[in-house]
């Protein structure tokens, strides 16, 4: 049944049976506007627009994995700045021929990748439209910590990574040859595994700046580097190359460290601490932040496209 | 020059150095996700999403009224809670030969609407698509009140209205017919008269429930008195038909009371109050909440569609 059969409003009725709304939720989907505890006194608030074709295909993803991936993507915003995720607000533009059961799978999907995070899905407006798009704010507490920016790294600070890079990458360009495995780096594109609780975790231990891998580790450490006014140097023996990477870059005819060092999508997270700060071990070191403004891997400009540009 | 020839991070830049951010934003665009202030410890949230061809068409509206009205439908989301409204998120989906100028100045409405209500754009993303898409996230903060949801009405309240209906609707038929005057009608469809004070003034007054009129008031009362589980009587002539509408309905051979009980994007308030209630001059009593589950209008069935279907 295609959503037009149903309706705007049926469609909202048959989406929101399906949601969770997470322990912050004090008025969820029905009204004009939700209600979300802030017990900080104030919000974390970040959005992100998927676009079919451009972010996601739907012959290479289910619905319920582009939830899980449009949910990622903004929780992922919400932990780089330090904060606990709380809630999301979804909006869905479809095609009138859009299958009524993709849009619900849409739902659970965000509403399983919400649940990690005891978020939920408390809101959200839907519309027809030639193009399929979900356009996603997260909204998240910071426990009265101070939030994290990017623009608080210095010299001398250690960069560290949580969670990993390079299997998104690795899944996509699997799918973009056609294949549909190795399938734990296929399933790495769909539903990437985001650290959550190292973004708090990093505040707490008082890192300088933080930032969320989307464009690539290369990439987002430029945009911090930038907005920190300090260069960025990575050692690139601190990225061992999984055995599952290595083999898929042999076959496919790739250098592994393009996957790691510049492609989005996983959601990890990359922040620079105070050098007396020992890490625990959700955090690696990867590098240093050095003076000047450039990104390098072991002193030396990395050779290639550092990351994503979604209008080029 | 095309949004293609900027790149994304250009666009952004130029977009958020024309932005204003209002008194609540503590963090603005710039990083992972926006601080805004919630004194309240509690964030009221809702999202409205605009397609072109179907919420707008670039022939009729300039970008500027464009920022307006997707600025207007969001904001009288979070006064129709009867919470004051504090930030805009948005996410823009543009072609890549949208001229960059367009952006600029949709950036320059959104920012000028939020201005009236001391809100700001605080953040967004932006992502290349074939569809021209805005999608906006209002937060608002309640001051300590109950928020007033659709679900409170019971029969015996009065129906007021704050803000006007039909000016919008006579406006669009002006534009669909190819005229483009009137100007004063054409006007009210491309930048709405929100009453945002009104929202938290009926939360003071004691309001049950409460509404902006999106769909058309008819729809809308419909939608709460589902929620409240009652029946609305509308007095017809409590809505005096304006010279102007009756003017152009002539003109335009339409009954003039389909624009003002069916026509949305005025985004008017519509709240049900306690009998005892003093009405104040931004508030008109247009109706009583009556048993039953119908929306009538002097005791009858409205003729035609009440209003407005995103998927039909």
């Amino acid at each position: 049944m295609g959503v037009a059969d149903v309706g705007e409003f049926g469609l909202i009725d048959r989406v929101t049976a399906r949601l969770t709304y997470g322990s912050s939720c004090l008025l969820g989907p029905g009204d004009d506007a939700a209600v979300v505890a802030t017990p900080d006194r104030r919000v974390v608030a970040s959005t992100d627009v998927l676009v079919e074709g451009r972010h996601f295909r739907r012959d290479w993803s289910s619905a319920r994995d582009v939830g899980h991936r449009a949910a990622a993507a903004n929780l992922a915003d919400i932990a780089a700045m330090g904060a606990t995720p709380t809630a999301l607000l979804v909006a869905l533009c479809a095609p009138t021929d859009l299958d009524t059961a993709w849009a619900e799978e849409l739902a659970d999907g965000l509403a399983a990748e919400a649940a990690l995070v005891d978020a939920g899905v408390v809101g959200g407006d839907m519309s027809a439209s030639p193009t399929l798009t979900i356009a996603v704010t997260a909204l998240g507490d910071l426990d009265g910590r101070a939030p994290v920016v990017r623009s608080g790294a210095r010299p001398g600070d250690v960069v560290a990574l949580a969670g990993r890079t390079g299997w998104a990458a690795a899944g996509l360009t699997v799918l973009s040859r056609g294949f549909r495995t190795p399938r734990l780096l296929v399933e790495a594109y769909r539903r990437p595994e985001v650290p959550y609780p190292a973004g708090p975790e990093a505040a707490r231990l008082g890192a300088t700046a933080m930032i969320d891998v989307s464009d690539g580790l290369l990439a987002d450490l430029g945009h911090l580097a930038k907005a920190s006014g300090v260069g960025v140097d990575l050692r690139r023996d601190a990225f061992e190359v999984p055995r599952q990477l290595a083999d898929a870059a042999r076959a496919l005819g790739v250098d592994p460290y393009t996957w790691i060092l510049t492609g989005g999508d996983d959601h990890a997270l990359v922040a620079t601490f105070p050098p007396a700060v020992a890490l625990p071990p959700s955090w690696r070191a990867v590098g240093r932040v050095a003076e000047g403004a450039r990104v390098t891997v072991d002193g030396d400009a990395h050779d290639g496209p550092a990351g994503w540009d979604h209008f080029r």
